[in-house]
């Protein structure tokens, strides 16, 4: 059994979309076993426990991954991360990875994968909702699959938003309201917010939007009419209807499971597109274990680990 | 970020035992969070992953835990077990326990509370049905809260039985035939068969039985009218039903949840207990994630461990 540190130096974003990409597509056929993810709630915050099994990368383990709001004020991340692999032929603990970091690529990934199958172009502004790590995390993966132009960011705090923006001086980004950066070619949604942040009717059509800070019961950052009006794919059904961008609709009887448009899975294998140029898409990220085992297999083939005593 | 090697010399039964019952009257007052746990199935096996949240003993975390059947002819053991344990305040992952041999303490001490609230007397025959790490545990377990006097052992393959009397000879342990162990005072059957190995007819008035081995779905080793005929108290109601001992008798129609006498839980905590003196009762034990962190805090707080880089 080996500890990795999961140092996201040592690991390539194309690498990381192309496997995440890899167990998308295992996911569409049906090709994995991932039971929904279980929450354990705390006074403080709470943690998630994720175990999957992907036959096609030969690889099985347990993600478990904390959220914590007011860590920053201790010095600690709000999401820390840790998966286990086991070997599949022998249930042997063999990996323990350090999956901080690869959970924000992970995201990323799964943003840049929706992006290359559902944005109607390939050289894109893209709008940024948010400015935190997940931010950061969309706009690296994005900019391996799409020609990144220009950047519109919008934060609650503008001082992060100006940040953002010359952290990615590059990509021409600026701060801008949050309408203007609604406009845009690909938009990604970061926040924590629960309540909808972005309205309807400042998206055009052909619109594509990864919705990623939604990931729990109660959690929302899109006007539930922008739902309506789009073609929603989720990352997996059971998840998405728990405890993604659809959730809190879906639990006020706004939007229905029967209007999901299909899961990413099933775009990436060619079974679901989006209808038109015209149409407005949207996708649901919850966060698959899926997504974490395929990282750990990228990790364990390039990071050296440190070996511990087992059995 | 610490990793412990959870050498079962390091900590006492007795603790043991006190820890798990400690967790089965939280358990019994409702004070925990446990979904049931999630099955990972393989061609040569399985794992179980088990999160959990105690807050009287301020821990929580996930164990993983597999059953890989050929595993012996590897040089592997055929069940290992990981324990991560999160810090409740800041989700910080904060200690990894190989819990392989903990597992067997752990269940063998759910068996000896059982016997301590269960068994009509203090001075006691066991009988025990297949003789592998489980039956060692149990035996182990129940001394430290009874006066064994004679152990009658039976298996499968009667040199393992033999074996087994060998290393338990202080106990005047002795290979019989499966019908003579059932005539003692508390019975524990520990083998892996998905057929009924226990007959009614052969237990008599009085007995208190622990019923370890059905741990997953189509598991079973008592005879379904043994169960209508006692008293079943379980470790946890909707894991006992999904895999418990009562759980192929539950699909065939032949016992109904209605007919549980209650938890573990309960009877520690004095608001369930048997009926009588000649009442038979039985404990359905499928192994809870609490009794894995109970024995956690113990490692943590006896153990010196490998320190890791995290976050």
């Amino acid at each position: 059994m080996k500890y990795y540190r999961g140092c996201e130096q040592s690991i390539a974003i194309a690498d990381v979309n192309r496997a995440v990409e890899a167990a998308f597509a295992e996911h569409g056929k049906g090709n994995v076993q991932m039971p929904p993810k279980l929450y354990i709630t705390f006074d403080a915050g709470d943690f998630r426990t994720m175990p999957a099994y992907l036959p096609a990368l030969d690889i099985a383990g347990v993600k478990i991954v904390n959220v914590h709001p007011g860590n920053r004020a201790r010095g600690l991340p709000t999401v820390m991360a840790l998966t286990v692999v086991l070997d599949v032929d022998t249930g042997l603990p063999k990996a323990l990875i350090n999956a901080t970091e690869l959970t924000a690529m992970r995201t990323g990934a799964s943003g840049a994968v929706a992006a290359k199958y559902l944005a109607p172009k390939r050289s894109i502004t893209l709008g940024v909702i948010g400015s935190g790590r997940q931010a950061d995390a969309q706009v690296a993966a994005i900019a391996d699959v799409a020609a990144v132009e220009e950047i519109l960011v919008w934060s609650r705090t503008q001082k992060h938003a100006e940040m953002f923006a010359e952290r990615h001086a590059r990509y021409n980004a600026r701060s801008v309201s949050i309408v203007r950066a609604c406009d845009c070619d690909v938009l990604v949604t970061t926040t924590p917010s629960t309540q909808p942040l972005v309205q309807a009717a400042w998206i055009h059509e052909g619109t594509h939007i990864n919705a990623i800070g939604a990931d729990a019961p109660g959690k929302e950052e899109l006007d539930p009419a922008l739902l309506l009006r789009a073609e929603v794919f989720v990352d997996d059904r059971e998840q998405a209807i728990h405890s993604g961008e659809i959730n809190v609709p879906i639990r006020q009887g706004l939007y229905s499971p029967d209007d999901i448009a299909g899961t990413l899975g099933e775009v990436v294998n060619g079974t679901k597109h989006r209808s038109s140029p015209e149409a407005i898409t949207i996708f649901d990220s919850t966060g698959l274990a899926i997504q974490d085992l395929a990282v750990a297999r990228l990790v364990v083939d390039t990071e050296g680990g440190i070996e511990l005593p087992f059995p």
